[in-house]
């Protein structure tokens, strides 16, 4: 639907975590990406080339993909000229924030005059039921993390991979932006009504082959108290079999929120599997997750062994390590 | 802002639960109901006196408020008849339900021909910040229950009343569509975007003096999978210093849910506890809240004391027994 190669817009954005949209589609999709475009202080670089508006353009880009997130999901005042300038050359756009594109009066107006397409995938397009509870066919595997941000969709995403490169049943479900402009499927979590929440995931992961895998895009954290009721639906919602502990180990407070402290992978378990347990009694927790890409190699494989140790669970970086023993362990389920 | 006194209208409720919103505004702001409107075939009786539009009309009715919810919160073709002529009679109406009274052609053509107002208080009216986990001044008490429709509000609003009696500081908090309709304020929590769930919470909660308690509505349960994350943003956004754990005793299963056995309430304090003390370390369980309304005297007085010996701590039924001691409870907090 969406009219690819992209060129991902990065904006300002005051650090890398902030284009953790771009960064997503330029690491799964990167046959979708032509290029990056950088404004004045931006502090991100998902490492793709760098171009400008009319160089992408003439070397196929036909969306610009805004890949950059505000706290709050705003568009920024400051990005106003480049989009314009985008629908003027014959852009469509793409966007995942709160703050929808088509209610920018200047970007629409200039949208409908061009003949140019809007997408907001954050927006439901669909009327979710209420989650009914009812056990479904089919596995389902969720990543729950120690914070926001820390590795839970890179985790399904290469859990997916693995399982196809098998040749096994598997499906990557994503809750959020990047992972719908990713796949160009998927549930818009954070932007569905909170009484729809539950069966909006139960809607994505639906009966399906005993053998075969959903992997559940996670989101938020249970120990993030902005964000932690869209964690609580998705592992009640999606009923998981299993869950994957995702971690980032140089993270010093709470994203976003620098009064708390991370929780230990310890207290996540211990939190996350009880809760689990009320929708799916088999629930066990599979793997653990660490995102050490702060870390150089030695140090990321000296901290994957000790935390492997510690919990006796298997432990890997997935995107450094490949999900391969993580999805030996879901077999194992 | 809405006209009283109310005509309530109890539809066609397929049960006495269904009408929880019309028993909540009979039962706490009495002087405001007129009377009660019941169609053929309706299960439900909040207690006020039978009567017909005409009737209620000339006693000084002015709002027929719809106290009764279908699962989903859907306007039934069934009331179609009713709500018209209430409209044609003079009558505004007032709803919480998800589907909303503007939305359907009919109802919203006649209001409008008829210069009457249509109050879906369910329309969350604000944009709601995301929760930024400040810690703020003044005390907040929360009921969790085991279930839904278990009794928090009426805990809560039992609290506030005995607050205000003893003239110590205190205001209740609605987070639902009865709340709302009850005391004119408070978040349509249920139909808040799940980004901004525990933020709503925060700003009806905000700053106050040292020594007064919010007493905040509680909304589903961590054990109901429907809506357990509306639960959690309660617990996060609410950062209670004090929970009330709330029951219902004859429960068979969880409400809407026949495969799902209700916890008990060590299970109950054992999973609130540890996510409320995320946001707020010094959170405690205070007291606990029984729903007796199915029990005689006798046998409600004994469940309590058994509770009571078996969890330590103060156990009643605060419609029923007052909630003096779980003031006393929050007094020592």
């Amino acid at each position: 639907m969406i009219r690819t190669p992209y060129l991902l817009f990065l904006g300002d954005a005051p650090d890398q975590l902030a284009a953790k949209v771009a960064q997503g589609i330029n690491d799964w999709r990167p046959e979708n990406v032509v290029g990056q475009f950088r404004m004045e202080g931006c502090k991100a670089d998902v490492g793709a080339v760098n171009m400008s508006l009319e160089e992408a353009w003439d070397k196929g880009a036909r969306t610009l993909v805004i890949g950059v997130a505000n706290r709050g999901g705003v568009i920024s005042k400051s990005w106003q000229a480049v989009l314009t300038q985008a629908l003027e050359i014959g852009y469509d756009l793409a966007s995942g924030l709160h703050n929808l594109l088509r209610n920018e009066p200047e970007i629409n107006a200039i949208a409908a005059r061009e003949g140019r397409v809007l997408h907001d995938v954050r927006v439901p397009t669909i009327a979710y039921p209420i989650a009914n509870g009812k056990k479904r066919t089919g596995k389902r595997c969720l990543a729950v993390g120690t914070d926001c941000s820390v590795g839970k969709m890179y985790t399904g995403l290469a859990m997916d991979a693995e399982m196809q490169n098998r040749g096994l049943k598997s499906t990557f479900r994503p809750t959020g932006q990047t992972g719908i402009l990713i796949t160009g499927q998927g549930i818009p979590l954070d932007a569905v009504v909170a009484d729809f929440m539950a069966g909006s995931v139960e809607w994505l992961t639906p009966d399906n082959d005993p053998d075969h895998w959903d992997h559940i895009e996670g989101q938020g954290s249970l120990f993030h108290v902005s964000f932690s009721g869209v964690t609580m639906a998705l592992i009640h919602g999606g009923q998981p079999d299993a869950l994957i502990l995702a971690h980032e180990p140089t993270r010093t407070h709470m994203r976003g929120l620098p009064d708390y402290a991370l929780p230990s992978l310890e207290a996540l378990r211990d939190m996350a599997l009880p809760l689990a347990r009320i929708a799916n009694p088999a629930c066990v927790v599979a793997g653990i997750s660490i995102n050490t890409k702060a870390l150089g190699d030695d140090e990321a494989a000296r901290l994957c062994e000790e935390v492997e140790g510690r919990m006796g669970l298997p432990t890997v970086d997935p995107f450094r390590h490949g999900a391969g023993r993580l999805v030996d362990a879901l077999q194992a389920v």
